[in-house]
């Protein structure tokens, strides 16, 4: 039995970050029993996580140093190195044995780079990118793609059981967790452009835009990303979920790999071009489903609810 | 009660083309009670399915003389224009009032200019696209993507009943069932590319095939076409099941369309580069998972059964 399966409130978790994937994540854990620490970079962030009965700190070091586990929620590569390394860095007061649990997307050279700087410190570190979104954060079904250590995974493992509704283990290197995540980001990304290429098209030719929708999600050119982003499109309601500029970065995460590696991406960097155009055209922050009014513009086309475009278009 | 209900054997159908889909269709509509005559260019696939106790003809005229459908089971508008008007085509013989069912994919202009011309001669048109492979033509289970009048379907439907699971009535304008067809062409054609993409990519990484296939399935970035092609790649088998040249074809048409319409489809365009290098590089017949192998000699990516590549490469 764990030795933290009799009082899981002995495991001290910090959470860094508070975003709606990192509040979602930190109360799941608290739900589950541990002592949850939050910091954010944006004070207003740690006053929510406060009103919920959870505790704060004034700096990422701070929260990080009676933490067992540390769990970073931040959005890049670049940021997972300053939680680390940067001035009030975690690296500096984690205890040593305790695991730093990066949940960032980021290119698998940087997880492997800093797993290994994070060895160095005599602490643990887990490469478990996310998937599931807000909602699935918030009630600790996450999927996680994670790859470390046994000790990394075992120090872990009441965090990933809070968070998780799926964990998968992936092998025993950092950067196998990022690489599966950067396998479905190219996919996903890939799939949003596709779908808001051909929804659009439908319109350009008159179609029956919900009877597209009815078809195509019984055919073979159904995918996960057109079942649920078209619906965006169809109540020309392009509140972010996830924005335009989350495939920015993801998609160019992909194009840095595939270049580095000297692997051709045509579909993920004609998908990446669209995703630019968007954010260019000022939609950036809005819903990825956004690529479709993108294309409605360039074409003509008319798309349900087309009078709440942005004023920059 | 339809007049032909107790006693369908007084519907005689004509089925031109008897390849994997036209020889399926004969077959369920034979199964169901129809009087099916069979042509084909190849006379082998007619003696086929004489063999099956149909019936065969020497000639489209001849086939649809007596018929009170006649369906067209071709690779394209092209050749769908030759079985109507061409030398010994079946517009010269079908009955007035008879139906032709047009299950090629084509440009939706090609099939109203196809209906308009069928209409003038006092027969009815059935703009009627097929989906759902050779396994579903066999068992009688397509999905269909109609368009075309009231008495259009109402005489072909002993026939599409036989033929199809789903039958979608998309309008009564012909053009309709062709134009949803090649959304889901463009959405089929991109995925295919992308999964393709993806696991060459996760390959060219080093990892777990088999793993990652199980990952994406589960995930965000899962499509139809991933789930059913990506095993192919993991089997090392190319086999055709559908090859290339199909997506050199319909993704051709795609981009025709969109050019006519001033409608730019980067997604779709990205993708057909990649079917005309690999029908360039030799694997045109081959299963449309070939672009695996593409990705993989472009890249020194190595997949599982490398040793079964064609010569050409």
């Amino acid at each position: 039995m764990s030795p933290f399966a009799e009082n899981p409130g002995a495991v001290v978790a910090a959470v860094i970050g508070l975003g709606s994937m990192g509040l979602g994540m930190a109360r799941s854990m608290k739900r589950a029993g541990l002592d949850v620490v939050g910091y954010d970079i944006t004070p207003a962030a740690v006053d929510r996580f406060i009103a919920d009965g959870g505790r704060g700190a004034a700096t990422p070091a701070d929260a990080a140093k009676d933490a067992d586990i540390v769990v970073s929620v931040v959005v890049n590569g670049a940021q997972t190195e300053a939680v680390l390394f940067g001035p009030e860095g975690v690296a500096s007061t984690m205890k040593p044995g305790a695991v730093f649990i990066s949940s960032a997307t980021m290119d698998p050279a940087v997880a492997r780079d800093l797993a290994q700087r994070v060895d160095a410190h005599g602490l643990h570190y887990l490469d478990a990118p996310i998937s599931g979104g807000a909602a699935k954060a918030a009630l600790g079904e996450l999927t996680i793609m994670a790859s470390g250590s046994t000790q990394a995974f075992d120090r872990a493992r009441p965090g990933l059981d809070a968070m998780a509704g799926k964990v998968y283990e992936l092998g025993d290197a950092a950067g196998t967790g990022a690489a599966f995540k950067m396998i479905n980001q190219l996919l996903a990304g890939v799939h949003i452009a596709a779908a808001c290429e051909a929804i659009t098209f439908a319109a350009k030719q008159g179609l029956d835009l919900d009877k597209v929708f009815e078809v195509i999600t019984a055919s073979a050119g159904n995918s996960w990303m057109f079942e649920n982003r078209v619906p965006h499109v169809l109540a020309g309601d392009y509140t972010p979920l996830s924005s335009i500029e989350i495939f920015v970065k993801d998609l160019g995460i992909v194009q840095d790999m595939a270049r580095s590696e000297r692997y051709p991406v045509p579909l993920a960097a004609a998908a990446l071009q669209m995703y630019l155009a968007a954010a260019g055209a000022g939609m950036g922050r809005d819903d990825d489903s956004s690529l479709a009014r993108l294309y409605a513009k360039l074409s003509g086309a008319e798309l349900p609810g087309s009078a709440k475009e942005p004023h920059s278009l």
